[in-house]
């Protein structure tokens, strides 16, 4: 706990020289000793106060743009493009939620008139949440991230364990909430930053008596751990993982040429930008198998000239170059790589070609590939079809090209059972923050169907309510 | 599994004649092969035919009531008054959600656009979901009770466990359901009816792969079991448990006579209805030391004159004997009982007086005593009952009597952290089916305290949510 630990500059392949310090043990009892007052206190802002707190947030957020665009940089080898596109979501989504819980409905209320009974049933915060920091987004789904900002809106304190490898990003952002708090006098115990490089504080906190919910983006691994933890306290708390898929999309027959260029020029993007680094990348392209050649050459002549760019950090680069190789050795499935000389930890992209019969004996190759990686794999019929959607496991997305007006009513049916999202002709990378975006699905794409990570609605994991009952 | 068991007449203290036998193994095989079809066909109704439906199911119910009575109050040993208001409640139900399901909203929709994007969220079942029919409630917790209608209404089939000392009420029950399923050509297995006397078929299900969530009313012990169960899952399901609660009531202090006697008759009937056998059931009656002897004098008075009723089974009756002797016999503790001479498995009524600073020397006194009994507390101040309130679990309900407009804020914000409903001048027993009900509260009262098992709102246990993404 006491040794310092550094954060990986991808662009130049080399360790920073600052040093970042895990929080010290002794946090977790100043902690223990303030955080019901915070929460009481935080609790007792009224929504418009928190709307207006929120907004606050998104003020002082953005006067630290630079230097957070500097860092974010830095630590995460992202181009500035990315930077100003995730720092406007991350902003916008803050606004979003301040504006959200002013028309919220917070209570309900009706009487029994002939007993002289009235009840009002009120929506209130959980308690205080552990957020853990995405490797992948190190501001949307960070540290401000859309659970931080759903939880706070939500009333919620919160408890970030901040990813290691964007430490100095996250210690920023964190400046800026804890200014925040310090404008409106309320306790620094509403947000605490905690940093280290090993499972410690992740696994400390999620089993402390007033964390009451757990928000994670990561690996299945990672969200099945803290799920296995939070499942074991003596109060079992819920945990919201948004964990990996594969995503897979379906090419229904008798695309003509056009359509196919397009297609594949779509998902060559979707597959390769910013290093395949998404939960939603897809990784399973299904094409009817006289089509599946032509799309295949479409597919790797649209990735030929796209540059580029360095994984996150080692870690995540040796974990994809492993993968990757367990997929192509498998009996069955034909490999393309990137042959452009790249150094250090710039992802070289892969495309393993194989058929629907041999894909269903690798379950190896059924699990998510995190990097710039996808499966051509062709299909004979519908029935084949069937038959892997209903053995793959929960998925965040499937997608499906159609030329009909409705895709097929029974792929439909099953997708709708397996995914949280489908989309009609289009990709399913670029999560858009909506009210009617559901970002989630069954296990193992997250730890719990009925909620999403995205958007509005994701309020409703950190909250919950009470009926007050009143004899007139 | 072969051996037949038998169920008991609690007024007539004596075993039934009749054998009911476990659902034999092969059915497993058979759900197994029919379940995926039988949950596609019955969420392909609309939200209308589904109300339908139940509407029919309502009707059939209505038919039988006669023959349910009958096995109800043989079964149970409950009154005919409870069977009219127990069964009027169900009967209530069903239609509640019939009509409610027809003004949800089970599709919203936006679009951008600028960018031909069409979004539209849906609300989908779940999947199937395991009941488990509760002891103390043979109609409104049980075959047809709150969770089964609000899975149905959510469009899930439903896997049910009968309690095993309902064996026969539950059975005709089911067939009500069956015919109903006939009368609209659905599948039998949109509603399976499984037996045993054992953990069997509830652990077996609980595993099963298109088992998507579980609904449970009953101890702590069996509740926390099935949340293990589904924990460890491969794919672990959500478990909506409803169980153990001391509910606690508050009597602020400098009430006139006349109040407090109200009072103590409101609590003594609370106590005492059917044993005792709810769990509302107020446990723990708190008094301000001046007015302690005066109230237990007041609440002795207005239990003496209560029949005594039995309790729901020989197991049930010596539980209650044996946790009554338990919290009888610690240190500081008073006991007084019922001394009518009682037969068989009549439940004689306890209370148990002690003061504050003793009761937080004995867990076991924080733990629900299920049956007709109660510990009357004295405090000093409100300072004790703060510290209380701050190790207590979990609770279903808070209730405060108190001569103040407005209860104290501080009791109120503690009262709200750790309670599903909070009752001002009125008893915890009674719990009315409304939309703004809520039944439930943090662990362990229940399993998820964001979620209701009363009330429409509860439909939102068994859905979950699917976006379409259509690009244009």
């Amino acid at each position: 706990m006491k040794k310092g630990f550094r954060t990986f500059q991808p662009q130049l392949n080399t360790w920073d020289t600052q040093l970042h310090f895990p929080t010290p043990p002794h946090f977790l009892n100043d902690w223990r000793a303030q955080i019901d007052a915070a929460q009481d206190q935080y609790a007792a802002l009224s929504p418009l106060q928190r709307a207006k707190f929120l907004n606050d947030l998104a003020v002082n957020l953005l006067q630290e743009k630079e230097s957070i665009a500097l860092i974010y940089q830095q630590e995460s080898g992202l181009s500035k493009a990315r930077f100003e596109a995730e720092f406007q979501r991350t902003h916008q989504t803050i606004c979003l939620f301040a504006n959200y819980i002013q028309g919220f409905d917070w209570q309900k209320s009706e009487e029994l008139e002939y007993e002289q009974i009235r009840f009002s049933k009120r929506v209130l915060p959980l308690g205080a949440v552990l957020v853990l920091g995405s490797s992948n987004f190190p501001l949307a789904y960070s540290t401000l991230g859309g659970d931080t900002i759903a939880a706070l809106a939500a009333g919620c304190c919160v408890v970030l364990k901040a990813h290691p490898m964007h430490a100095g990003t996250s210690s920023l952002v964190a400046q800026c909430i804890a200014q925040t708090l310090q404008q409106w006098a309320l306790s620094p115990f509403v947000f605490s930053h905690v940093l280290d490089d090993s499972f410690h504080w992740a696994s400390t906190f999620a089993q402390e008596r007033a964390i009451k919910a757990i928000g994670f983006t990561g690996s299945i691994k990672g969200g099945r751990s803290l799920m296995d933890l939070a499942a074991a306290r003596p109060d079992p708390i819920p945990v919201f993982a948004e964990m990996g898929s594969l995503n897979p999309v379906i090419i229904a027959p008798n695309q003509n040429q056009g359509a196919l260029e397009q297609i594949a020029q779509k998902l060559a993007l979707a597959i390769h930008t910013d290093a395949g680094q998404f939960c939603t990348k897809p990784g399973l392209i299904l094409v009817q198998s006289e089509q599946a050649d032509e799309f295949e050459n479409l597919l790797l002549k649209a990735l030929a000239p796209l540059p580029a760019t360095p994984m996150l950090h080692p870690d995540i680069y040796a974990k994809f170059e492993a993968r990757k190789r367990q997929v192509f050795q498998s009996k069955g499935f034909k490999r393309t790589e990137n042959q452009a000389v790249l150094e250090g930890i710039f992802a070289r992209w892969g495309i393993a070609k194989t058929q629907l019969q041999d894909l269903l004996n690798v379950p190896t190759a059924l699990e998510e590939v995190f990097g710039p990686f996808a499966i051509v794999c062709s299909y004979q019929s519908l029935a084949e079809l069937q038959t892997l959607l209903n053995i793959l496991g929960g998925q965040l997305t499937i997608s499906i090209f159609t030329n009909d007006v409705q895709p097929n009513t029974k792929l439909l049916s099953q997708a709708q059972k397996i995914a949280g999202r489908i989309i009609i002709n289009g990709v399913p990378t670029g999560v858009r923050v909506l009210g009617t975006m559901h970002h989630g699905g069954p296990y193992p794409a997250s730890s719990d169907a009925r909620f999403t990570a995205v958007g509005p609605d994701s309020i409703r994991r950190f909250t919950k309510e009470v009926c007050f009952q009143t004899h007139l």
